[in-house]
């Protein structure tokens, strides 16, 4: 591993030789000025770069100095550039309540700079399980399965009952009183009936497409001897 | 209200007359002996108790000296005598997976007792969603459900998706880790997406059924003017 | 069960139908815009509709929208239209202090919407025991009773003793330091020593309201055989 | 303050001087061995000792080696001698339930060790309120009240609003679930909308009493100017 | 026990007679339109009030309305006339850091608005022990004594092992991380090794003036036979 | 789906069809009778079956029954027959202490039954980086990873950033004090700086296996266009 | 101890002669003019003084009016003067994230202002082991290491094990959800394998850097006999 | 770094030239087996060996393996042979009472076997002051101290304050209710408003001593140019 210093950064400019793609830069706790530099080292190296968690004021100090980049407001991405792979493979989004679409976009669009074509299932909670299954045919055709939620988080449960595929877990911090910001859905998510399901941290679409996108990026080189 | 002093412990002995129930035994944390002095008190009052949470050794003891009292092992439940009124409504008890049966009995047994007829569906926990769909049009025939769930705790928000009745939510002990004991399922419940419903203590069968059973009373005596 | 796809939100246009009453918008997390669709289609379907947790500022959005609808600041509800049914029953809402007006008024103003006869008792805490004995005769003529309480959260429990009915305890966020925000009062709900009470999330007078209405619902249909 | 060092120990032999009270012994986490020896020393200098907490077989040992010490089972707790003094008002302890009695007996034994005349009004708890309302009068006259209660600890805001005088709380690890063995009591407790209320540890019956006895203390000695 | 009802609230306007105070009103979640009614019904019967919790701008508009009534900001309290009252004997009233003074001050002025002489003693937290130990007779001679902490809150357990009066301990908000808003101090004192001690609410310097004020009235009224 | 009634539970004969595994009975809570009969069944359909968190003793009566069947006491696994399919790529399953042995192999053992190739790496804690590192080239060669870790629950984000494979986390209940049975690994790999990574619940080996199963059955079958 | 009392303060003068460093003010909670105060003190008495966790506009006042005084705005520390005594041993101070920074500052100028040459490694978190690798021989020659990282706080563990040297272990309040505000990483921290380790709280840069300024001070003065 | 590979463990035999140390053997959650193999390794090594948390069974087998080991049944920890260096300062290890014995003497047999001088301080709880500040002059004398409390966990504010040397806190699982098995005192101690302290896990004597010796041999050093 090789890094770029800038003092107050330490930028993995190695990565995407090593991992198929360049660091990532999470916006939250950085000044402006100090995502502008690694923004600018990243881009020099890859031509490509990601931020998440970008506020809309630094957002567009940003897009103003690279007018290429484009910002999604309600994931609160910035995104310049596009990867060089293309899957084939599909990955399935689906999120319980229209609440929740901050954190399903987060993993959307995660997804699809990372290369893997993604379909969106929004608005199917489990409290209206029609709903879902209405998409049942169809979600047995994801690759991958990410499933966002808040309240209690028992989406993933029925979903994970329902596909042969990977499903990954995320809570969200949509909800209220018992909800605890998030912990709820998080721990019934971790303690979940059904096989096959791993949990993110709440709120991480980011994460969930992260590992979603690696997953796919496997089963495109095919089984490893 | 009257109630006979025991020392120990103060009997409600109005309470049939009151609320159409004699008042129940919590065996948990009484000794026999105490047990034995109540339920002489409320036998020559009523005719009938109910002790719930009863240790298998405690239930020899008191079986002994009550041979007409029945000990059921699973629920830790002892009955002697039945109830004054039988409603026609029907309870439905529904529980997640097979190690939730000692607190779904502990439901159906109370219920029962209290004169509601009972059906029960167990083991159609949400990770496997066809087996509850089976039961769809059973569930939406009856008056009140009570829904009993460990693990993750989703089963009630998916029953009460289904149905325009009551629904009473009951966590469970039964799971480990991120579980935490049934705060998990506790929590999760309460922060449900389905209208319609309420939740109890984690293990409470007893207080989902006697919640029921008033509905019930309350169906039975039609509306109030 | 079918629905209507706006993209963001899949709506239930067959609740009413299916359970009597149509879908109710939760207003927190969706904006003044969405919201506007989803009431449109509502109310071309069913001629009515509430939204719950809805903040000052798109209330004026909405109600300059639709003139018909009122909005009431304290519980922060919007109504339109009145229901088809209107029940004999009544519900009685009462709460422990001052304080807890907002959350029982969401209770009171959506038992009214789904056809309840509400009577109010407010700032009845348990210590000041006399306030609330002076309703004794009256509260044992509601056939479901929703009591709201922050702080301590106790009583329900006196409430619960009181009467031979369902009660729905509402634990509210109203108080500070060890009461968590409300969920001190949460779990000390839960752990009541009385029978036959349930419990809803922390300020989710909504929730308890609707269930009672269920209940009153039951009721006026008698016995279901 | 001076004290005696027993290695393991540095025991307070100053304290019946300074407080009017010799030091208690904490049976919990002690030898036999090392419990008989601190007593042999406040014995030789005060004539009297108390230990709590001291499990069955301990005290077996302890009675075997001094005859005159006299061992309560419920709330483990051996007595030696009899103190000083001899206060004149009343202490009561009031309890919620049967399971309570181990930790009100704690606090009725300690007070009655420290010269406190001690009344015990046991399971009035809140959701039978008439069992309670029938002591109204003679709770009044208490110059102090301790007030034991698990479940959800409710009992000492009802008997806080009955009375003008100091209300010491104690909750118990008596409940289950929700109930969090006594958190869900103890933070209730202290979050209770009674004025002129306090409280102590869960199961600390001890505590409790032993600040009511310095309440009688401190009125029996009148007026400090 | 009667009442005056506003509506909104049921004011205890007997309170005085029976406890030797009139209701105190607390202020938060009050509008001060609410605030001033209750004041004027409690003024017209009493000729004294005390609002605590009362937020500055509140405070502006009533005591215009009210130019009798003075406002003390740091504890944040209205008082209107003085008690009947005046007890002789001393609450001490200490405090372990500068931060910790609106709670402090709350529990003084309270206190004296009660009849009770207040001596405080601010700043000598544990750390410096001999800040403290410089008032060790001092403390000695109190009659209740008021230990107000945030941080770790370990210093009503000295204090209690100092002195044989009645230690009442107020954990504050004061301080951040591990120290969870208040609950580490207030479970720390909770668990103290002191005997004699007990604990109110996170910042309620209110509730511990209130009830050491009820023991001076006790003291005052010598023993009750 | 569907399956076979046997009363007490509801067992899915279908799911091997579906997903290429057969159902896997989850032994606690169930007794060594109801996991005979779901075995039988099993067997009958699909001549393989796998029994997790199994105790010894019941194990014996099992095997006494199937003397095929084989149990593994350190994960306490039952296993009986062989799955149908075996993969090429590798799983490497890492833990970070001798303790944390008996998750790690409830995970290999889980997916050998599964038909994956498993490498075991075992004692690489990351206080003495160095045991993981003399593992660097190997690991980077696995195509899933499964990493178990107690105590502080470090190892999977070193191990993360080593790798371009997706890592599944297993928090382990191996630790005292802050450590609180699991919990805090649990939460502090859901906080994890490594991208890719996810979690499952605290001593889940099955649950982390299950899902590198089905990724590792997904990259077997390439690309799903 | 002497100390000086301000009344809402007693400023300990004498702490220089006795441990080597003056009192250091903390700025939270306290206003301009009482931190003014206990600085013009403080400087009469040493000639230097650290204000630490203080805000940029209390600070623009106080600078007003110390015009020698510094202002560090990450930070947040306020400087004036310089300590008596200077070592020779070094501090290095590590931290895992840029985020951290506020935190690795504040714990750099303590102990910068304490006399402690201190070298900064910045954003070395362990998912990029290798940036950490880089530093390993230089990180050995370390004295004392004060570790700060957020997240799942896992770079302690590495360090220490890296190392025969004490290491401080600070957990920061950076990052969302499960991190808890930065109780997931104090916790964590506490339950690491790596021995020599010890934790303080949650940002608290200034207490590690104050104890490592001891140990460099300890180690200045050589062996006690 | 190098080690030895005994399959279930990579025992570190290099750790001696590095830290001065060889490693030790936490006993818990490993057979006497794997103890006697990890033993006898390292006594072949280093002809010294500690292991901790030894139950009082495993220590009997693996004394009669090897006579010279001595086993210490109060802080279970068995030793063999001897350190190689001595230091001259002294670490004193202070206890708040009789009950933290056995966490105070793992602590005090660690150092003592890492060659440090220990003066052990016993039973000098906050809740009678005097008893510590008997040993004040002492207490300033030591280099490192170490401070075991359990209960509110007071005793390391008071002795932080007292000294100008580094101090190691140690939380106990001594205690009861609210004390949550050692969280409050942990808590507690990491919000202590002492400067110059850290804190270790609950228990963990051993972690304090390790520190503590770490620092006797940087000072033993002198300092590091």
């Amino acid at each position: 591993m090789s890094f770029e210093d800038l003092g107050f950064s330490k930028v993995d400019t190695d990565r995407e030789r090593r991992t198929g793609y360049p660091e990532v830069i999470y916006g939250e706790g950085k000044s402006a000025e100090q995502i502008y530099q690694i923004m600018q080292l990243l881009i020099d190296k890859h031509e490509r770069v990601m931020v998440t968690r970008l506020s809309k004021d630094k957002a567009e100090q940003l897009t103003a100095l690279f007018p290429e980049a484009v910002y999604h407001s309600v994931p609160r991405i910035l995104l310049y550039g596009r990867p060089l792979q293309q899957y084939q493979s599909e990955i399935i989004v689906l999120c319980a309540g229209t609440s929740d679409l901050f954190v399903a976009e987060e993993a959307a669009l995660t997804a699809e700079w990372m290369g893997c074509p993604v379909k969106r299932i929004y608005d199917v909670g489990v409290a209206g399980i029609d709903r879902l299954l209405a998409h049942r045919e169809e979600i047995t055709k994801a690759s991958v399965l990410i499933v966002v939620a808040g309240m209690e988080g028992a989406l993933p449960s029925v979903v994970g009952g329902l596909v042969r595929r990977p499903v990954i877990a995320v809570p969200t911090s949509v909800g209220y009183g018992a909800h605890m910001e998030g912990l709820t859905p998080l721990l019934s998510m971790l303690t979940s009936c059904a096989s096959g399901m791993s949990v993110v941290n709440i709120d991480n679409g980011f994460g969930a497409a992260y590992q979603a996108a690696l997953i796919l990026q496997l089963a495109s080189e095919g089984e490893q001897k």
